[in-house]
């Protein structure tokens, strides 16, 4: 009976919210302590660019670090799906925005002066491109810039369970606690097939988002495919041990490396991504040895030299770290 | 090693074309006797919308059945993604289309006349949304019409495999052979989790189609979670069986009808899906049994009457369709 | 010392409203009898793509007869300034909507299906494409039916004033009074080079137009070469003036046909556009006389017939129309 | 009779070429020496955002000059238009890019990787935002730069004027001779109420643009107030002594400044805008005496100074200039 499901022209039966969305939605609320609008998607890329759609006007602008994943590896996405918004990107060390730098970008979007648009919201990246880490002030204290431009704090949590294990504080703490008014939830980068969420902690401000998801060919016929992948991630904690373990790698990949002559980090690593400068000659023992990487154009490396990221995940073991580590040392 | 996976700013590793993916093409190009550029997508809306946008143009029109899926049921996003082309419906009976009503509505976008556009594509359903099917002559003739304006011929195969089997020709016969351009290629609706593709039989069409995808968030860092969907798919024609089997479900309810007082069947199954008139009785017996519908307006149902859509699957077995039957008989 | 005109990033003196502009929001809001929210435009299309786009949602669509100059005459800008709302065209006898086929319509489109998108706007063309026009009780109506789905009613008020004089009627009855909540005001039909501007009558409605105008690239750093237009043209009626002019014309060329041999009127004329239908003999012969015309495409002339549309304007004199008909009569 | 034009729903006569139109496209084959392809626009922001929708792609990246008025000065209506390619800002001493600064920041955009986008154009602005200008041998090498990566040379010639007499060079050889591929022809800011121009030099490139202008709502019914304007502007020679005589008062202004306490001279003017330094007091008698400015943030001025823009036009006279010297001197 049920195989023979009627579908109207709206397929009801087969795009609806079914029991097992339904608890989904009741585990957010409860990993964020607040009745929160979560909507799941399929990519960090729909999740952000949905994010920031549901905030953007006609002239626009969103202000971001200019090395964040949304301005530089989207292929513009976030300007297309949020109708041409543009993307101020700022500079700031190791991948962090500051309130000074935000301030003075907004600035030069003034109120009441349609020539520059306006600002659409705010945007950062936790864990940030660089792998650094804002801690809670510093969350508040963007969020207080946004806030004072009467825009929303958004932010990009692709590698959220990494952030959160290593200031060792709750989602809630990292996020509407700190000023944060949406979040791209990323599960995808901590173990996930494919499973990103949009998390509203104003959840009135998400009216209409089932219709931004849709126009997005976001919405699938079998969503318990994302729903369920989601429900197993953050069962019983092991999100958080899956994050935990790849921090731990990155930590021991990186006191390995300490000691090891022509070795630099520029960049003190703060969650699972490490950006060492090698030697080209280390660098080629360990393409030798089945590495593969390409080198970040920088500014602070000699010609002898390459500047690269490494990333360690959950499945990353010790075993693994060390003989990359014997690799390096040659 | 591996899993200390080195991404630079590119993430060439994650994002790449893994061996995987490799295959899947030679699957296709296989599978159409002919070489094909072929892009996984996640959603039919995306297939559809993507195709669409790869044709568009500033002022473009899209002619298309009325009732055509990308017109009524996908929240318009074939208009966002081609960044406001226009969808023009076209009447017809039973879902389908004549070259007759399409060239009359294409006479309407003349050449050479910004004020009314110009057409950009022409899309059909196979199956279409009353669940008919367009013969190989029919198709060629729409496609003749299409190519008399320079416009190419898009298919919707949401249902693809149910109409290949009904027709039993070749899938180069029901495309590239009879004039399609490109494809939507679904594979969700015969079994898969979330497994779509768009397939370009003039693989030169598809240049810039990655920028295209990836800036509507359709670009997987894990793309294999649908690669690997599509290799179990086509492998050893089980999608046919799948297919074979729903249809064939299909005709035992539609003849299991045919004798019950009150039922009408004023559009004959080609494929699985069924478009019935019950009594109000009949309909309320079985919702009474746990079936849930809807009813689709319709101006040839009497008051005491109901005109619905049902759909039959892989999974559906011929104890549910007699069971569905007893229950319709009272 | 103002001709060395100071102008920072923001240009504010160039751009900014002169007293010129605010003398013309004085005169919207005499004109109207109610403050409103006025603001010009250089083209129709722009006055209505802007106007729909205020109202645009993503999945939303605007409800209009399939004959609407924003329909088949604007080369899809609605569309693209609405980032993709889609149009849904409505049959309707002589270019008008009626309440019930509305209402049909957007029950296609009900509450909470994301799959079908959702009501943006209603638009109706006063006059209408054909010539005919809205009674104050039909455009209620039709205010109404939009209104109870929360949508807008927009005017196409490109003929707004040849409507205005042919109901003898205020601007106020004719537009909020009746359930109007914006207008495309159009002067240049009516003797401006190019003036038209987007009325609001619930004026916190236009939040954020300002920035919808200056990205459509409508904002002119000599805006008075606009302002100065309609100044002139609301003065002393003026525009009321030529407006009974040209329809008085239309109807002298109307009475003038009707006992001529072969002329059939089919739509009775209402402003100053008629809608005859000629023979093939009469219109070779006007042709030959140095007339320049296009049959538009009916079903209900024969193959010795054209259907055609003729305009009269404010510079048509009644010597004109006389020549033309003796031509016609032959 | 012409006032009885008839317009069929493609409104012909209204909206064709009229001879006056034809012979603006002879003017400008003329002034060009060469034939290109030239369309009409009302504002400088619909003739930028136009020419760069022409060659605008899914994930296209346009790169200009950070303050570059498509960056910061149009409300993102760029970005808009192009449905969403990013203007990637580069920063360069007085409003100028390098060859240099452009290569490197195309090279963060390499061909082959989806994330990144790809380029699109090139954008310079001649007069720059800063008053400045391009030798032709440095547009030569931007355009070298452009096409190195397969994407056109726009020049953003609001102040084409200006920069021509100033170079001292004939149109063509500071455009298509230098390598640009695309132009926004200024005839506003020289003395034209309304009238702009986009010029492409590869007419062929223009395929389709009588869509894209269409759709962006910039098709006037009475084309000629656009036209005629032109036709006034390019006869005589009047645009060149138009500019000539503002860029005399421009260095009759800067040469008075010279010797005055107080004032530096930051950027060399070579066309018809000052950016000025003067100390606080100085800029206090000025408004005293009835001048109105902004300051445009700088960070190599003092607590007690401004840096200001100043901008002389075909309308100032030397009596103008000195009377602002005598305030100055105070």
């Amino acid at each position: 009976m049920t195989a023979l499901a009627n579908h109207t022209s709206g397929f009801a039966t087969a795009y609806g919210v079914d029991p097992l969305s339904r608890s989904i939605e009741q585990q957010f609320n409860d990993l964020f302590e607040k009745e929160v609008a979560v909507f799941l998607v399929s990519t960090g890329t729909a999740a952000n660019s949905l994010a920031l759609a549901t905030y953007a006007k006609p002239g626009g602008a969103v202000f971001c670090h200019e090395d964040a994943h949304i301005n530089v590896d989207e292929c513009h996405a976030p300007e297309f799906f949020t109708a041409g918004n543009k993307l101020i990107g700022i500079g700031g060390e190791h991948g962090k925005l500051t309130p000074d730098a935000l301030r003075t970008a907004m600035n030069k979007v003034p109120d009441n002066n349609p020539m520059h648009g306006r600002p659409a919201a705010v945007s950062i990246s936790q864990v940030t491109e660089f792998g650094t880490i804002y801690q809670l002030d510093e969350i508040q204290a963007l969020a207080d810039v946004a806030h004072s431009r009467n825009v929303p704090l958004h932010m990009d949590g692709a590698r959220f369970a990494n952030a959160l294990v290593s200031l060792d504080v709750s989602p809630a703490e990292m996020t509407w606690k700190a000023g944060v008014d949406v979040l791209s939830f990323g599960g995808t980068k901590n173990g996930c097939w494919c499973a990103e969420a949009v998390v509203f902690f104003n959840p009135e401000e998400s009216e209409g988002f089932e219709y931004l998801r849709k126009r997005a060919a976001q919405v699938f016929s079998k969503a318990r495919f994302i729903s369920a992948q989601f429900e197993g991630y953050l069962k019983d904690d092991d999100w958080l041990a899956s994050a935990r373990h790849a921090n731990a790698m990155c930590m021991r990949l990186a006191d390995g490396m300490r000691d090891i002559e022509g070795v630099r980090l520029p960049i003190e690593p703060q969650a699972n991504e490490l950006f060492p400068v090698f030697t080209k000659a280390q660098a080629a023992r360990l393409e030798a040895a089945g590495a593969k990487f390409y080198d970040i154009p920088a500014d602070f490396v000699s010609e002898d030299e390459v500047f690269l990221r490494l990333v360690t995940c959950f499945a990353t073991t010790p075993e693994m770290v060390d003989e990359f580590l014997t690799h390096l040392r040659g």
